[in-house]
């Protein structure tokens, strides 16, 4: 997908909401265990009701890993189901050297036929060019929305550089726009500005919205670009809305909310 | 595995090298191809030709999830089939918060029964604690072998430290020398030695001998320590010692021939 589709379809929904599919066995509603396959059951019913409401689904590859080859069929089964015109993200976090980072890229993008993959940036541009396939993206992690985020990402040169700038500065040497967005935590909105004027066309993975306690009108309005900018990541506060029958309901509720504040901060942000 | 267990391994041995399980299906000899599993085959039998010679097994992950849900059925029967007294590296590179982490652990440690994963630390202490199991290891990318780790791991702090430094000396608050390895290129036998001095007593995982061109005497009069605290990779070398028919006992001879020059640092050195 390109980035003149994604902000078409960001105009068109009026959102720029990501539906991450954190698909738990052990959180998902009781009566899915009783199908084939329940993981990919759940998935399935949350992309019906939501579908209309965001504008890309991310599942975490853990998630799916500690399943085994099973959780491997449900994550195929889920990415082909996605609609084709919604933006889809490999929440891998993966970095590798060149030939290998080769193959990471050849499973998720050609194989698994994602538009995207989250990549970390710590071997540097040769675990990260191999992920530049045209119209597909590599996702940097920057600043993320965690703890531990301050050990390392805030480290410090002596000229007052910190590490995730110095992620993006450099990064931005690699790949245009068009091909590399990063992960910006939502914890801090003021971060989220000076990164904006780091990098004032790239898009931004936003995770820390909800569970993780951002606030999506003060990251909006420092994040948010002519061209949108933003992917603002929800998971458990969507798809765990109810652990009931109603869940796909529930989360169809939460999914549209979001996305009428989202609409209203389009208009008046960006 | 325990520290104790893997050094005993290594003295009855003679041995620290670790096969790399970097299992291309391009790469393999074409007449494996016609048989029911050819990555599990062609492993197999270098596990049987190579095992008196090594003291450990590394596959890397992108090898595998190229290949699909086969490919992780392929992994899950190798490491099976790894005797039970030799260490076995999933080197997956993994770096994700506290909860998703916590899954990471659960696919490589409990479903697939791995000894060590190797863990990326951009994202801090949350992504490396929840890989604290007992008598388990995390090895954490501190100084690689590729290009790209002088992007960011060579960023230098202030007070003159660089981030691989900085890696490693908070990682030390984290996790003992039983439960915490890194990864050391070994492509800067300089580098080894200062390595050394912040960490003396965990095991470093070694990349870059071999195909990538590190020196194995060197390498190994700079790092190794009391209890040996180097485990040597090479893959390629090994692995693809011959394309043909008697891949196996080329590979055999290449590892023998390694350990033969192992057996004589650790004598001198150790």
């Amino acid at each position: 997908m390109t980035r003149e589709q994604l902000f078409q379809q960001i105009k068109r929904k009026g959102s720029y909401l990501c539906v991450g599919l954190d698909t738990d066995i052990h959180k998902i509603p009781k009566h899915l265990l009783a199908t084939d396959d329940p993981i990919f059951e759940f998935n399935r019913q949350i992309i019906d009701a939501t579908h209309e409401y965001c504008i890309a689904y991310k599942p975490n590859l853990a998630f799916y890993e500690a399943m085994g080859p099973k959780g491997w069929e449900s994550l195929q089964k889920t990415v082909e189901y996605i609609p084709n015109d919604i933006f889809t993200i490999a929440d891998a976090k993966r970095g590798d050297i060149g030939n290998t980072a080769s193959l990471y890229a050849q499973a998720f993008f050609d194989y698994l036929n994602f538009d995207a993959i989250t990549v970390a940036p710590y071997m540097g541009a040769d675990s990260v060019v191999p992920f530049l396939y045209k119209d597909k993206w590599a996702i940097l992690l920057a600043h993320t929305s965690n703890a531990g985020s301050a050990d390392f990402q805030l480290f410090e040169s002596s000229d007052g550089r910190k590490l995730y700038e110095e992620v993006i500065s450099r990064s931005q040497q690699w790949a245009t726009p068009d091909q590399l967005m990063y992960v910006v935590g939502a914890t801090r909105a003021d971060r989220m500005q000076e990164i904006r004027a780091l990098a004032p066309e790239n898009f931004f993975l936003v995770p820390g919205i909800g569970a993780q306690g951002g606030d999506l009108a003060q990251v909006s309005k420092a994040g948010l670009n002519k061209q949108c900018g933003l992917i603002v990541n929800s998971s458990r506060a969507i798809i765990y809305a109810s652990g009931d029958k109603d869940f796909a309901t529930k989360a169809a509720t939460e999914a549209s909310n979001v996305r009428d504040e989202m609409e209203s901060l389009l208009t008046r942000y960006a």
